[in-house]
Formats: structure tokens, C-alpha cells, sequence
């Protein structure tokens, strides 16, 4: 591999380097700088390598994102071949570049019929972000302007701006720089398992569905009805831990939604492109969002894109009554993340990824997934396409949890880092979301891998008195 | 130019197809579909091309960003190269590429002595958007939670999220979506012109200059100087109109800063890397922020990418005393940005564009400029580097403005794209900002056709009854 002369360090030089200047996101860095940042080199399909040359499989898609695997050359010469006619320029000032018009163009088609326009951004977060004056913006021209208050979710993921983070329901989040602004509401999560106890108990799973959405309905009766925008959520929770809810869950969300009159919102950021085996999270489950808010895959990471899908309800209103929307970013519409998009869809369809994932693929995960219900520390599986949790559990009869203390999530990661796999850890649930490139035989690789990450977590947890000597 | 498939359209079938599906930012879409977008194919150097062949210099550099002007092969073949080593990776987790590691460390050293730390995110909004967190939580940190507004100014352009737009003092834009968010106030702008019936009435620059400062030191004293967690300007405001401050003005906001120990902010989105004839605005004028936020320049707009310097005043405490900062970006430190970055870096060094904008283009250009104020309909020049400012008006003597409703900077910007020149107007001000790449050759080209759409706008007004029949 042929590194440019500022790839050419050791690890330990680049430890040094990044201790001492680049502040990461969601990270203590006086725990990094002691124990060292890894830093990964290189990619290959769904494998990536670190600086000490180990071979990684990227259970995670980086974060999310890199969905059609790394060095698809498709994208790679798009990007070229866009910067060398037009790196940059802007959408505003009456202006558009070919890129920007094909691929709002594009999207139109391959969402759901609802959807014809697009508002471009850089990501998902800005998309999350636009959102909130886009509903707002609405009903201010509906003659509504009372509406202001958007539902969300407790645990639920939009991004990372304080508009964003707000309408998330991150309570770590929520902690620090004066979160959430004013005019959002939280409900809680349809997360079957973790209100087993409580809410679900007793409960099918398909009961418990139609209980967690009617909690919208409550919020509604105590905000007021005529002052609730929309509710948004995620079709799947990606970042809450990949909670995949009842069937009954959003039928029910968008009964109520239709009968309040209140705009839904669906956030497609981890969801889109393909990933839960439909184009979208809301045809998988059955909803007609007003908006859907989209990153990560459209581009599958190479070059930063995100935007808001306008349905009609609500494009009609501002563009017919609007006059000027007061919003945008330098880099709405960027020609270089359009044209990666652009081939990005291409590789989708020419390699039928969606179908593939949904006939499968998705299929084939969901059944070696469900083998690891014999091990003695796996509370339940779940899976959507590809996306998956594992519940790690200390007593799966009682459905009893570790300490938080132990965190045994973070010590499962641990496990999965040294042994060449990138699992992430939500709280005790372990979750992946691999490239949809994958293969049947990568699917079997990756699940050896969990198992393996999996009975070293047990075995450390047997040692460390955490789980009793004869669970299995 | 060989086009891809996608591109190989009329300038009418573009247009069909933007109408349809585009929602563009800061737009009138159905005034827009009515008169048909402007498609920009291609860019080479300064000038861009569009769908009829038209040749326009780019006097606005993109949006204030592709500052080494289009097809700088160096950056193409970095991002290129990066995308084929690894298209991305995330920074969460513990997790690096040195792409990331080796431009957060670069830009230590291209900043001021304080900033050795670099919080990435992929556009000027997100990095202002996380300055309003980094600040609060610091005062946090500091046993001093009650210090959350940040002070900020009218007409200053801090970006669009929800929360950099409240930062943001356009007024157009607080009047939708529920802006601005709480804990954020506003002090009037150091505008020397827009001020000269006011608060500038019988003061030289210079005497406003401080006059203007210490509008701050009242505001902090209105909302009681222990509320106050910082100050944030652009050192020229942009966006505003090129509003140059006069000399004084900096200097004695920092004196106020340091006599309230509050924090300063610097956005340099627009400023940085070498805009105004220094790396940095702050340098050019005489301040030592602890914050400072970029984007645009930092890549020249070939793939976005934004951030926030820390100063070591906050970076110590954030990383000493803070834990996990809970926030970042899926892109922050995005691989193929930071990589593209980096080769921008080396381009400015190897073409010592700061200096020549400092020693050569950017006093040519005053100069040129200033042969301008012979125009009947030009009321002053402002310039600093290579960013400008002419202030049209209707009479010269009385220093009195146009009507509202002529709005004629959006006339003279009409006779700009008419006659292939791409110049701003922000009210009655037309503004440019081009490449940093220009040569004397292109400054002479650009003021001739500032000249001209000069006296088609005048030859208009006149016609039009706008001006007296004999005001030169």
C-alpha cells in the first residue's frame, strides 16, 4: 500500500500525535491519551486493518455508514471525476450544479411516492436540526403557529447539534451545555426487554407495542393537541442499542399521528439505503412519514452528505405559501457528495443490495444469530435486516442484569477489539450493523467471531465471580 | 469535458428537473421555478462555467471557500488516494486515522500558540453549534454554571443549525422555526456606514471603533457579568456585508473580555487561512481567542469539513477535569477531509498565498478598488486582503440610501451574472471575496467587471428615475 508521507508513523508516534492535539468525539481524552489510541489504516470490503497490521472485520460499517464496504472503486472514481469538472459550488443564488439536480431527482424515485423534494445537508445531524424548522415553518404557514412541540423518544439518537441532540433522548447528552432547547417532548422506547419488568410485563411483545405507542397518545392530551408538530422517530434505534419494536408499534404511532393531524417523522439516517432489507425503515414497518431524514448510507461514508426528504403535504405548503425559506449550509447540494451518492445508488441497484438483504442475507443473520440463544449469557437476539442485538444477561431465567458497575458490555467490546472484530456495546447489549456487501460465508465469519467475543466474556465474567459457577 | 451520464442534459431540462426536486437553501422556490435555475458544469482557476457556456468569474470563491480556485490536481489525487486506502472511518471509540491525527496536529501548528487542540466536525454551522457546549461546559468545569449566555451580533452569520443560527444575528432568520434558542444576546455591529446618522454621527472609524466595543462591556453589565460565558465575532463580518471594523474595535473587545474574564470566540469560517492577508483574522486583528471555529477555507470546499480550535485555557480543563464530552459527529475527523485538507495546507504553503494576498494581491486590490470611488453611485470601498465591500448609494454628498424597494444590489447583481461576473449583494452592498489564487491580471479583470455592472446598475437607476438626472 502505497502511503502518502504523512501516513508513514509508527503506532506509538501516532499515539503521541493525537494525544496531543485532536480532541475525538463522545471521548474521555485523559483516559484515551493514557491508554493510546488505535488507529485504522486501511479498508478492504467489510474488513479493516490497524497501524500494527491487524486484520479487522468492521461489524459496525464504520459507524453506520459504509454500506456498499470499503474500496468500492465506483464512488472512488465518481469523487475524482466530480472534483476534477467542479469540486465545489454552492445551491444558492438561484444556482444548482448537475449533481445536486440529479441525485434530488434521483432520491425522489427510490423513496417512497409521498416524496419529491429534497433539502440537502451535510449530515445527519443538520438534517435532524432542519427538521424541527421545517415543521415549524409548516404550521406557521398553516396558520397553526401554535403548533411547536415535537415528540421524540427517551434513548432515541438524531445527531449531535443542540437542536439535534435535543431532539434525541441521549440522557448523557442532555447533562452538559444546557440541553434540551425548549418545544421538545420525550416519550419512552418500545424496548421490549428493558421494560420487561415493568410496562411489558405480563405482556406479548405485539401488546406491549400498542401500550408503548399510545404513550404518544398520552403526551399529546398533556401537551395539547393543537400544540404538537410532529413526533419523530427511528424506525429501528440504531445508537439506543438497535431496538427493533413490536410490529404493532408504529401502525399504532401513525394511527394517532393521523388522527391528532401531527406530522410524522421518520429518521432514516441508520435505517436507509437498505439496510433493514426494504429502501426504507418506514416501508419495512409500515408507516407514511411527511419527512424522512437521511445520511450515512447515501454516500456509504466516502464524503459527508445528509438532507431531509419533503413529502408532499408539507413541500406544497412552504413552496406554494412559503416565500423564502430561511435556512441552508455552504455545503447543501455539494457536487463531490452528490456525485459519490449518485454512484452509491448504483452499486446499490446493480448489486440488487436491498433485495439481498431482505431475501438473504438479512434471513441467514437472523437464523446463526438465533443460534447463540444457547449461550448462557445471551437474554435475547434481535435483528432487522442488518442490524442486530445480542442482550447479554447475568441470569437469563430471571432476566436479571449485570451491576452497571461492571460493565460488561465495555468488557465484551474488549474482547471483540483483540480478537479482530468491531462490535459495538449499548449499555449490555452488544450490536452490529455490517456492511450490506456481506456475504453468507462473512455472516458465519462474523458470528464465529461473536462467539468467540462471547465465551471470553464469560469466561472472564465466571472468574470474576459475576455470573454463578453453573449458569449453563 | 467528458460529462458522466447523469450530467448530459439541457440547460432546460435541468431547470424541469430542479423545479421538481430541489428545495434549495435561503430560496423562494416558486420564484425560482418561475425563472429557471443557473446550472455551474464546470470550474478551472477562478472562473466557472455554466449549462449555456457561459464563462463567469467566481469574484465569491464558491461561497467564500474554494479559496486555491478549482481543479487544484492536488487536492483531486488526495482524495483519491485516501478514498482508495480507506474512504472512511470513524474517530469514536478510540479510534484514529492518520489522516485525522496528522491534520488536527498541522493545524496546531498553523494557529496561534494557544491552540494546540482541534475538535472536528464537517461544516462552519456544527463547529459554532459545538462552541455554545465547549464554552458551557468549560464554565461547568470551572464551578462557575451559572456563566451559559454567550454575547454575539447583530447581522453577524454564524452559521444554520438551530442553535448557530440563534448565534447568528440575521433577522430574517430568527423569524422562523421558533429562534433564537435561550442564552443568547446580541449587541449592534461595528458598521461604520450603517451607523453614520447614528452612533458613528460626527466620530471618526477610529472613535466608533471603541464606541462600538463597549456595547459589550454594556450588555455584560445588563445581564450581570457572572452570566457571561463568552464573546463570539467574525473578525470581518461576511455574510453582514464585508463589514471591516475599525482598528480600535478588536483590541478593546478583548480588553473587555480579559476585564470579565470571559471566554472569546473567533469564527474564522470565512476569515481563515489567509483571507485577510494573515492565517488568521484574529491576527490581522490584534486578539487571542480561546475558541476559534473554521470550516470552508480549511478544504477549499472540495469536501466539507469544519472545526474548533480549543485553546489550551479550555482544552485543560475539558481534558482534565471533564470526562466524556458528550458530543460529536459520525464525520468528525472524516478520513478523506482531513486528507484533502492536508494537501490544501501544502498548497497555500507552497504558493505562499497568505503572503501574497498580504504583500501583493490583497493592497492591489485596495488600490484598485479605491479608483472606484469616482462612481457616482459609490459610497465607500472597504477591503481587507482579498474580501471587499462597495457600498452603493443614492447620493454621495448626504450619504443617503436607495429605497428599500428598488433593492438595488439585487439590480447591479443581475447586471453581474449578466455580463459573467459572480459578485454578492447583501442589501445595498455588493461584496466579493475570490480565489486566493487570483493574480494582479484577474484583480484588474474583476474591478472591470465591477465597473461595468457599476454603470449598467447606474445607467438603470437613472432611466429608472432612481438618481438625479446629474449627480456626477
Amino acid at each position: 500500500m502505497d502511503l502518502p508521507p504523512f501516513a508513514r508513523r509508527s503506532t506509538r508516534e501516532w499515539q503521541a500525535a493525537d494525544a496531543a492535539h485532536f480532541l475525538h468525539p463522545f471521548t474521555d481524552h485523559q483516559a484515551l491519551a493514557t491508554k493510546g489510541v488505535r488507529v485504522i489504516t486501511h479498508g478492504d470490503g467489510v474488513y479493516v486493518w490497524d497501524s500494527d497490521g491487524r486484520r479487522i472485520f468492521d461489524a459496525m460499517s464504520g459507524l453506520w455508514c459504509v454500506n456498499v464496504g470499503y474500496g468500492q472503486g465506483a464512488l472512488i472514481e465518481a469523487a475524482a471525476q466530480q472534483m476534477r469538472t467542479l469540486p465545489y459550488y454552492n445551491a444558492f443564488f438561484q444556482t444548482t450544479t448537475p449533481p445536486a439536480t440529479a441525485l434530488a431527482e434521483r432520491l425522489a424515485a427510490v423513496t417512497p411516492a409521498q416524496f419529491r423534494h429534497v433539502f440537502f445537508s451535510s449530515s445527519g445531524s443538520e438534517a435532524n436540526d432542519t427538521v424541527i424548522r421545517l415543521v415549524r415553518r409548516y404550521w406557521d404557514l398553516m396558520g397553526q403557529p401554535e403548533r411547536k412541540v415535537i415528540v421524540s423518544r427517551l434513548n432515541a439518537y438524531h445527531g449531535s447539534t443542540m437542536a439535534a441532540a435535543s431532539l434525541g433522548g441521549m440522557a448523557a447528552m442532555h447533562t452538559q451545555g444546557g440541553l434540551p432547547i425548549p418545544g421538545i417532548a420525550h416519550i419512552d422506547q418500545p424496548h421490549f426487554w428493558a421494560h420487561r419488568h415493568g410496562a411489558a410485563k405480563g405482556l406479548s411483545r405485539e401488546e406491549f407495542g400498542v401500550v408503548a405507542a399510545r404513550w404518544l397518545e398520552e403526551k399529546i392530551a398533556e401537551i395539547g393537541p393543537d400544540k404538537v408538530a410532529a413526533f419523530i422517530g427511528e424506525p429501528v434505534q440504531g445508537a439506543g442499542g438497535v431496538v427493533v419494536p413490536p410490529s404493532t408499534y408504529w401502525p399504532e404511532i401513525q394511527r394517532i399521528c393521523d388522527r391528532h393531524g401531527i406530522l410524522l417523522v421518520s429518521d432514516e439516517v441508520v435505517c436507509g439505503f437498505g439496510r433493514t432489507g426494504r429502501w426504507w425503515g418506514c416501508e419495512t414497518f409500515g408507516t407514511r412519514p411527511d419527512l424522512m431524514t437521511f445520511a450515512k448510507g447515501v454516500t456509504s461514508g466516502y464524503v459527508p452528505l445528509g438532507g431531509v426528504m419533503v413529502g408532499e403535504r408539507v413541500a406544497r405548503v412552504l413552496i406554494e405559501r412559503g416565500g423564502e425559506f430561511e435556512h441552508g449550509y455552504t455545503y447543501s447540494g455539494h457536487p463531490v457528495a452528490c456525485a459519490v451518492a449518485l454512484a452509491n445508488l448504483d452499486v446499490i441497484e446493480q448489486q440488487q443490495l436491498v433485495q439481498r438483504v431482505r431475501e438473504d442475507t438479512g434471513p441467514y443473520l437472523a437464523q446463526q444469530l438465533a443460534n447463540l440463544l444457547d449461550h448462557p449469557m445471551v437474554g435475547e437476539v434481535q435483528s432487522c435486516g442488518l442490524m442486530a442485538a445480542i442482550q447479554l444477561c447475568r441470569d437469563i431465567p430471571l432476566r436479571e442484569s449485570f451491576a452497571p458497575e461492571i460493565a460488561i458490555g465495555m468488557a465484551c467490546r474488549g474482547h471483540c477489539f483483540d480478537n479482530g472484530l468491531v462490535m459495538r456495546a449499548v449499555g449490555d447489549r452488544m450490536i452490529v450493523a455490517p456492511p450490506l456487501i456481506m456475504t453468507r460465508a462473512q455472516v458465519d465469519e462474523m458470528c464465529g467471531l461473536i462467539r468467540q467475543a462471547l465465551d471470553r466474556t464469560y469466561a472472564q465474567a465466571r472468574t470474576a465471580g459475576w455470573v454463578a459457577q453453573a449458569a449453563g
